[in-house]
């Protein structure tokens, strides 16, 4: 599928400012991947996809997370986490992406997970910096994506973390084991 | 075992400045398991005894850890996590405290757990408030713990959290885990 398709297919998915935030996040994948070394072809269209489930009504994606047998975690978290692993799934079955590198970009670019491949590091990072993001922290972030994708995703998550924790909300475990992954990693 | 055996007891394991450190945790549990209606005698003697491991080799607590096949996560994690768990296997064997209430109090003070007892709480909570403790949000736990366990203990953890992310430190798990049980009930 070429980007014109790609784009065609979520545009009708979702909002125009989600719209404008996908292009962001598309242009931003684009130039993490070719400054990492990702797969250009592939962070295109993971981007562009990655969140193609995002306004599907919350009872849609409960029934798939269950029937498709997906963590039974999720549906005791927030249900902003759901969007990435039933998208993973409906970007497969309903716009035929069969590429697994692309899928689990989709499928962990809300929660992450210990030992991300790179694509799903640039994913998560492009998606958490693109340009429409304006909230404190991510310039920082955006700073540390010049040099560093592994160091811009432990601030990303240290800032999510920080956040949910700010406003009384739960975690979700994966999102820590993500953060311990890398600093173990990292230290 | 009364107070000036257990005393004697534990303060031939630790140094001069982390005795007063129990003494002042003694006197804080106790008036929280006042406060909060826990058994007042079990809060006393789990505060003597919660570090009397804090001062064993890493070698010898890494040995009991694997010999008595406690959680082998805790390898991976800081050594600061093992005189919990390890100091509720040796006040057993080696003080012969017998209480599982004690015991757990002991075993989980510095990770917690998730649905963690009353008394478990109230050794957390003191061993983070005692008197002799200064560092950035300890007031702001103080001033909670005079109304509402639950909230001085999520606030708490939610700093442990912070700190160590602001050091790049891995999190255990379960002090997450119980962050998150506590904020799912409390929510």
């Amino acid at each position: 599928m070429n980007r014109e398709e790609a784009l065609n297919c979520v545009k009708e998915q979702l909002t125009e400012h989600r719209y404008t935030h996908t292009l962001g996040v598309m242009e931003t994948a684009i130039s993490l991947a070719e400054r990492f070394g990702a797969d250009v072809k592939k962070a295109e269209i993971a981007a562009i996809f990655h969140d193609y489930a995002k306004f599907r009504p919350k009872e849609e994606m409960k029934g798939i997370i269950q029937k498709e047998q997906m963590n039974p975690l999720l549906l005791e978290y927030s249900p902003e986490l759901w969007h990435a692993p039933v998208g993973a799934y409906l970007v497969k079955t309903e716009a035929g992406i069969d590429d697994q590198d692309v899928l689990t970009a989709i499928e962990f670019h809300t929660s992450g997970r210990p030992d991300m491949t790179l694509l799903e590091k640039v994913i998560y990072v492009a998606d958490y910096i693109e340009p429409g993001r304006h909230f404190p922290g991510v310039e920082e972030v955006r700073e540390l994506a010049e040099n560093d994708l592994d160091r811009a995703l432990i601030q990303s998550l240290k800032n999510t973390i920080s956040f949910l924790m700010k406003k009384n909300q739960p975690v979700f475990p994966d999102t820590l084991a993500t953060y311990n992954s890398l600093v173990h990693k990292n230290n």
